[in-house]
């Protein structure tokens, strides 16, 4: 049997833009890895009512109900009360957690708040989840068909006691029967409709779920299915095959570009220098995100002005008068220099106009070049991405990491044509 | 009459731990700062009934749902469906978003996709709400006693469309009688145990509501009544006052440190360069994201190894010898050398140890130096802050913009003790 889950998260702090509810996201992707999978998340204000008509809904579509924050010591701190009047189970006081929560406090040296007292109660026939990190102990008790497990909100003690307590409560009431099988692929330069509509050519079968999520600039697709007969990687050997393979970074996993681009110059062995103009450091300091870039990152140089072109990199006087610092040959002579100057096995160079001004007719915003020198070549690559500057910019570094990427695995350097 | 706001966020990416709903934080703040407030927040997978299911609670508990997502091309996007099923109002074609849709793309010099005609269709009697940043509209569209609202789940897109066309759509259907007087300061380098130990010790009202939100490494401070005899000018004058006026960077906006910093840098008119180690282009990144920065960034030397520091800032090898390379000695001379090389009035220099490798007993990893030449001096701070890999990293791009800040403003340079 699947076991319908669902989340309810209480607190104002979420509804009110505070805070963002990253204890979702951690439960939905710790119950996706043990084979289960999140039904609905439910938001509700410090408010009685609210949570219990909450709860209303969600015991009526889900089997499983874990009920984030609200359990702290103070009068906006509602769960408990709430959980016990939508059972109809009184709250009463454990004697075992009060003293679990006093010794919390003489442990740190502190003394105990009389407002914490109110932690040390639970509905009536619940049982206790011990919190060892924190004073909020958490409980579950079973309402008509489904369980309600409630958990302290501090993320830290949510997600300490969903993988200590709750996992294992969860697969006792409903253990797995078989596994869903799964795969998926990260692609970089492939527009989301091309995508679906290669993969809707495939004609897979209709048990097989096909999954796309486009998280600019990269889009992820993942298959599954709940069917033991379907052989998932035959399938995806065919789709990955009509997709191109060159434009799948990463299979199976949840890396970005810009970490896949890291592990491969690791792995090389190879230095690199980097010369950035519309980018504006932006390459640079995604690959200094990772540690261990110091074992392959040279230094870089961001050369916005035509002079700090020619100071840094030794770009010709003549070659920005004649073709502009945004042209094939700036970047080659950028990327070169650059080069050089660092003494590096490869650099790169990137050259544009992320706009929204400095575009003209003929080089309109969104227009770059990156360039690419090696031990035996310099190459250069012309795109058009009229779009906002944050996204001009954003696009111009992932391309200039993907011919990186292109480089170091023997690809194509041009790519194809994108629509 | 107060509204009652829900919002629906449709996604199997956002139940499986794939992506945080950042939408909702940035809907619930959107709603706080003009008045309203936001009652439930739910999310729901990629699939009709789930969708109705989910439509059916919030219509009845709410009667304003904005559904975030499942608008785009491919078949798992069932937004448009569910809506239209639930509310009885079959799908039309509009033949004028449709042409939308096509100069979007002809626009982009790319070739219209079949997939994407599924976007021009709206559930009939709904009014388009046009998106000039992606292929799908979203659409409005009155249910019984609420209002449904569906807008692409986009980030960028989703937060357009709510600031430009949903909050008068929402503002006509339910004004409001009276707003609550509010005033918000954001600061930089101080700690938020701090702010609210002098906050409170500052005996407001109780009428006044105090919110605190850190948002690494920036603390928003918010104070807010219903009461209209109360002089919340004169209170934030008090408390800001106890603050320390030099930390607040900015009063009664959304700006964060780095945007602030570059007006202050093109109100100006002095020219900056940068010579980042440790930080890795991320000062220049994140300075170069605001157009216009090109009028001030002369440009920068992204210097991670030795070598370097010495071909393009001048650093000489015996003070790398001498005094390593993450010492006041190399940032003093980094900092004169990308001045005097990008022929700027200011430089900037950042050298530090971010981690997780790399740190000694001398010099921990989380510490960091930071230059500053201008034409009469040069300056450096030696700084200490033990974190993962990217807290140091923002925190030194952090502390390197509130010395500009410091510097341009005439403020102390020194800062003072942080506890």
């Amino acid at each position: 049997m699947t076991a319908n889950i669902s989340l309810l998260s209480i607190g104002n702090e979420l509804l009110d833009g505070r805070t963002t509810d990253t204890n979702a996201t951690f439960l939905g992707a710790l119950l996706e890895q043990h084979g289960y999978s999140l039904k609905y998340c439910l938001k509700a204000a410090d408010d009685m009512t609210d949570i219990q008509d909450a709860l209303d809904y969600l015991t009526s579509h889900s089997d499983f109900i874990v009920v984030s924050g609200g359990l702290g010591p103070t009068s906006d701190d509602l769960t408990r009360d709430a959980i016990a009047a939508f059972c109809d189970c009184p709250l009463k006081l454990s004697e075992e957690d009060l003293l679990r929560i006093k010794k919390y406090y003489t442990e740190r040296g502190r003394d105990f708040q009389e407002a914490n007292k109110k932690q040390a109660y639970f509905p009536n026939g619940s049982k206790i989840i011990s919190n060892h990190g924190g004073t909020a102990s958490g409980f579950h008790l079973s309402h008509k068909r489904s369980i309600i497990l409630s958990l302290p909100g501090v993320p830290r003690e949510f997600r300490t006691m969903l993988q200590g307590d709750v996992l294992p409560i969860l697969s006792s009431h409903f253990p797995l029967e078989q596994k869903k099988q799964k795969i998926s692929c990260r692609l970089f330069d492939m527009p989301e409709s091309k995508a679906a509509g290669i993969v809707t050519g495939c004609k897979l079968p209709e048990s097989v779920q096909v999954g796309y999520r486009a998280h600019f600039p990269e889009l992820e697709i993942s298959l599954s299915t709940q069917d033991k007969n379907i052989n998932l990687e035959e399938l995806y050997s065919k789709i990955s095959t009509q997709l191109g393979q060159e434009y799948i970074y990463t299979k199976n996993s949840s890396y970005h570009l810009p970490e896949v681009v890291h592990q491969l110059l690791l792995e090389s062995g190879k230095t690199l220098a980097l010369a950035e103009s519309c980018t504006g450091g932006g390459i640079s300091s995604v690959l200094t995100d990772y540690s261990g870039s110091s074992k392959y990152l040279r230094g870089g140089a961001v050369t916005y002005s035509n002079e700090s072109k020619t100071t840094l990199l030794g770009v010709k006087e003549e070659t920005l008068r004649t073709h502009g610092a945004v042209s094939h040959e700036t970047v080659l002579e950028m990327a070169s220099g650059a080069r050089k100057a660092l003494q590096a096995d490869l650099a790169l160079s990137v050259s544009g106009i992320a706009g929204p001004e400095g575009g003209s007719e003929e080089k309109p915003v969104g227009t770059f070049f990156i360039g690419l020198a090696t031990a035996n070549d310099c190459i250069s690559r012309h795109f058009l991405f009229p779009a906002a500057r944050d996204m001009v910019r954003t696009k111009a570094i992932y391309n200039a990491l993907d011919l990186i990427r292109r480089y170091l695995l023997g690809l194509s350097l041009s790519g194809r044509a994108k629509d």
